[in-house]
């Protein structure tokens, strides 16, 4: 291959990750090891030489006839993609770029290869702060009701809403935000390009105006059912906390509470009335302690706000856990590959420059940024 | 004082504390701690002789003239309480006593020293399988339809509901055991011959032709604010469980929910619409972790009868989930209106043929999918 700059490595390994995932399907893990260990470029050429180690659940050679050239390869289904987001807007984000929400690390093997973005907010940066908000599709007018508070709330105090654009409950926790003025990602199904459901256009694309929209699919991809269970994972992975606003006993919002409790995030569920199925999923998740019970915005803030300020529930095992939160804010504000000032790290932190710079120093000490020319940067781990 | 046989005793020690409910307020620890030590007589005789050593705070020796004999005490407080006993149809029962219901004794200090009975029903023989329903007065028909479910649940599985008596919650439990013709217990903070809410009065006449009507106070005695929550902790102590239907945040029913709890009883709240005031208490309760959230009266009874079933939160999962990958996939990939051929699905499935036909297999045998002309179709719900 000869010798390639680091940014045309990153640039190859970008489209690597766009060819895979249109190969596959997402959130396989056995694909998610092999890329997180070889790199998703090596994972490209084995398939085109045909010596894939995957095992062939992933499907990863279905989609690829024998003889396909890595040129064939990148006229096929690269240059599509490129010339697509081109017209539609979009961006592709990968690990290693300043967008990359490196949260979504957290997820480890079954971590996105890459996402498309589309929308005027910086993702890295609004989900920073941000609290996702999940439930039914059929609401009801209680769960609708508190699902627009919460998003307005939130808002409100610089928070993000993320959800996931469908009827009911995403999308009054999505309009409560927009309602006030604020900002929300919407996390969806299929492509960045494909408003669905289709008679949400408008609200997708008043997201986008201001927000974000996000999704691993691949452009113009459809939102099929098994895509909204992988979905559903980037949901909880990408904000602080989760909270179940109204949900079935059986419903696919319990899936994200569950996966937010396993990585750890704040789960929580609003309880309602006993008589309401809407909300048999939330006293299910309530009663086995999935979830904490809530009843008001503020609670929400406070019990996402009390887990930044002291531990992670389940314990400390990572450095990022055992910051003070100025610490983490600032080590959040600090971006991932080349230095920033200190005024610009403290705005983002919402800290004052003394405060900044002390909390820099901690983690100077701590191994975690170092002084780079005039700014600070990340250390690389 | 001669030798008394031991029938005697015990007929001693039942007038000993009939005059020492009436000479301090029910749930005294110093008063009861020195019943405990020394038997009910011997502090009988220590006030008559005016150097009990029990502290003023008790109020032990204000309700009684220097001077006075035992036998003056037996005619100016035990005789008259016989007569309106006998006059009102009630009963004294002390430890001892085969109507006595021993889980009292769980009080310690604060067991109380005697109660009076009212009612066809043996209190001990009834306590033996009942759970107590809580709340507020000011109840909701929200709260109110849930605790006459309650007691009417509990009535026909041959549970008994105890309660208080009072508007709201209490007497919604009370009428929803007596509408299937179950016993129900009320326990009076006044004397069980004083029917008290007045308007109860014909309720309480009900409660006591099936149940039994219990009360620690005298007979004749007011129903005084500091009764009812020394009342409470009899309810908490009486039953294997104690439900709270509804509560603000600051209600007596929070107290009985305390008082179960520190007995080591089963703990149980219904959440409510958080938009209702009268759920608040509930709220509290369960996110504190001193109740358990519970939503039907079957969850009560499997709670207090100590096993959960299988129903119980996070064991179903809806069929998607339980499906393999292969299978999901190929179910998304099956159109949902009219038929598609094998190639297309699995091609969409990203699947080689051999593979989506197993899948196929699977689904069909599962009911989902079936084979319509030269393809697949869903098969409807």
């Amino acid at each position: 291959m000869g010798i390639l700059k680091e940014g045309a490595d990153h640039e190859r390994e970008r489209y690597a990750r766009i060819l895979l995932s249109q190969w596959c399907e997402a959130g396989d893990r056995a694909l998610g090891a092999r890329v997180r260990e070889r790199g998703a470029h090596v994972v490209v050429e084995e398939v085109l030489a045909g010596h894939s180690p995957l095992p062939t659940s992933t499907g990863i050679g279905a989609r690829v006839p024998g003889g396909t050239t890595y040129d064939d390869a990148m006229g096929r289904w690269v240059e599509p993609a490129w010339a697509t987001a081109e017209r539609t807007g979009a961006r592709y984000v990968v690990p290693g770029d300043l967008e990359w929400p490196s949260q979504l690390d957290d997820l480890r093997d079954a971590s996105p290869l890459g996402l498309w973005l589309a929308g005027a907010g910086d993702l890295r940066l609004l989900a920073l702060r941000s609290i996702s908000v999940v439930g039914a599709r059929s609401a009801t007018a209680y769960g609708e009701g508190i699902a627009r508070e919460l998003g307005a709330h939130l808002a409100e105090c610089d928070w993000l809403t993320v959800s996931g654009g469908a009827f009911g409950i995403d999308a009054a926790a999505h309009r409560g935000a927009l309602a006030v003025g604020g900002a929300t990602a919407c996390v969806l199904a299929g492509g960045v390009d494909v408003p669905y459901p289709r008679s949400h256009a408008d609200l997708l694309a008043r997201i986008r105006d201001s927000g974000v929209l996000v999704s691993e699919a691949p452009l113009g991809g459809a939102a099929m059912r098994h895509r909204f269970l992988t979905r559903n994972r980037i949901i909880a992975a990408l904000s602080r906390g989760t909270v179940l606003v109204e949900a079935a006993i059986r419903s696919g919002g319990r899936s994200t509470v569950r996966e937010a409790g396993l990585l750890n995030r704040v789960v929580m569920a609003f309880p309602g009335p006993v008589t309401s199925p809407m909300s048999g999923g939330c006293h299910a998740v309530i009663r086995d302690e999935t979830a904490e019970l809530v009843t008001s915005p503020r609670e929400v803030l406070a019990l996402v706000e009390g887990w930044l300020t002291s531990d992670a529930p389940g314990g400390a095992d990572d450095e990022g856990e055992s910051l003070g939160w100025r610490e983490r804010r600032v080590l959040d504000a600090v971006p991932a590959r080349r230095p920033a000032p200190l005024a610009s790290i403290a705005r983002l932190a919402g800290l004052g420059l003394a405060e900044a710079m002390t909390a820099l120093g901690t983690l100077d000490a701590l191994g975690l940024v170092q002084r780079a020319g005039e700014g600070w940067a990340r250390r690389a781990a």
